[in-house]
């Protein structure tokens, strides 16, 4: 596997699973590895489509913890889509994920409309115009609204979307009065929330969301997800996510 | 002070205050102590309205809570308003607390639009048809969306707040999602809301919801408010709300 100048090859200490990322550019966090973690639960043979796949990293985890038939990561940015789909090789995924250099906006070009099981999406967490803006302008469509705000997210889904299809985000809890309103004017109903908090004593600082389309008006909070038990040292929660327990 | 049948006087364990409360109706709970101690950061002066006020619970605790000009208490049924006119004046906070024996759908009756700071309300929890529907017409409409569902409270609320007001309510998580987009679409934006959890390893079972009439679009989470620390034993928050501590 041939690497280009600042990128590197990091081990993702989860069943073997390695990824490819740029040492000054976007690296996955814990965000895309809980994402992962809470979508698993999609339905045995699912046709999935990664919204925004990045390093691909969700894609490529996923894969692993649930039974798949087919992921599709749709990624604008062409040095994104390049090391996600040496990264599939490099995991010997080529089967299961396949990567879209496009917008999502020309999806259609790729995929039907109804005919896909789930979605899973990291979104950019901030409004443009809002946060320190980055200057780096991968990090700025990475980071920021620029190409694909909440209410494109839910517009398309519901769209690629068969009928009871689901979608799993992750994402800032201040938004969540956005993602509701959004999905429920598109016909994606919440149905899951789960708060991340760094300790007990923490606010959450990110929000994992399940929205079922055309589902049924109940929502269930699960308990908060916690990441520390105390200072550097991981919940047993997390420690079993990533297979350590 | 004269008690009817089947009345009874319950220390509130809080300031000294008292209840009258009826042995075999619909008592105050924690939720309610809860919402009013939620809804003391309301600003000094306020005239509030507190929709389906009960037994009184609410405005009694909020008036001892915060600098409150005014609070109307709207009741619906007769023997709750009775009660609680009786608990006010045990109390000797006629001058705070009128209690107002009406539908709150008549409420342009006894006071104009946009003139009130901040409403409280605990209203009925259960969607209409769903649940196990009580017998007792009381408890019915106490408990269930017969006479006051969430897009009602939201209509009425927006009329009656003043630009910039407050609405502070109690209600289950699950029915968040229906909280969210009723309040946007009625310009209530949602700022605040903190779960409330029995102890530290279980679901939210309750939710503290703050929104502000033409606010802005920004959610603040907060860590979960917990009950018990340990089987039986109330965590320093809960002993700090009843002033225990």
């Amino acid at each position: 596997m041939k690497l280009k100048n600042n990128e590197r090859i990091d081990d993702l200490e989860f069943d073997n699973l390695k990824i490819i990322q740029n040492i000054e550019g976007f690296r996955f966090g814990i965000d895309s590895v809980l994402l992962a973690n809470f979508a698993k639960k999609i339905k045995r043979n699912s046709i999935v489509v990664d919204i925004g796949s990045g390093t691909g990293i969700i894609s490529i985890i996923l894969s692993k913890k649930a039974n798949i038939k087919k992921i599709y990561g749709v990624e604008i940015q062409k040095e994104f889509a390049d090391m996600s789909k040496r990264s599939i090789e490099l995991n010997k995924l080529e089967d299961t994920i396949e990567i879209i250099n496009d917008d999502i906006k020309n999806i259609n070009t790729y995929i039907k409309n109804n005919t896909i099981d789930a979605i899973v999406t990291n979104p950019p967490y901030k409004k443009v115009k809002t946060g320190v803006v980055n200057e780096n302008e991968k990090l700025l469509i990475a980071r920021h609204e620029v190409k694909c705000n909440i209410k494109d997210i839910a517009e398309i889904s519901t769209k690629l979307l068969k009928d009871k299809g689901e979608i799993y985000l992750v994402h800032k809890p201040e938004r969540l009065v956005d993602i509701i309103t959004s999905f429920r004017k598109n016909k994606l109903e919440v149905k899951e929330i789960r708060f991340i908090q760094s300790t007990i004593e923490s606010k959450p600082n990110l929000v994992l969301v399940k929205a079922v389309k055309n589902g049924g008006e109940f929502l269930i909070v699960d308990k908060p997800l916690i990441i520390y038990k105390e200072k550097n040292v991981y919940s047993d929660e997390i420690l079993e996510i990533y297979n350590k327990k």
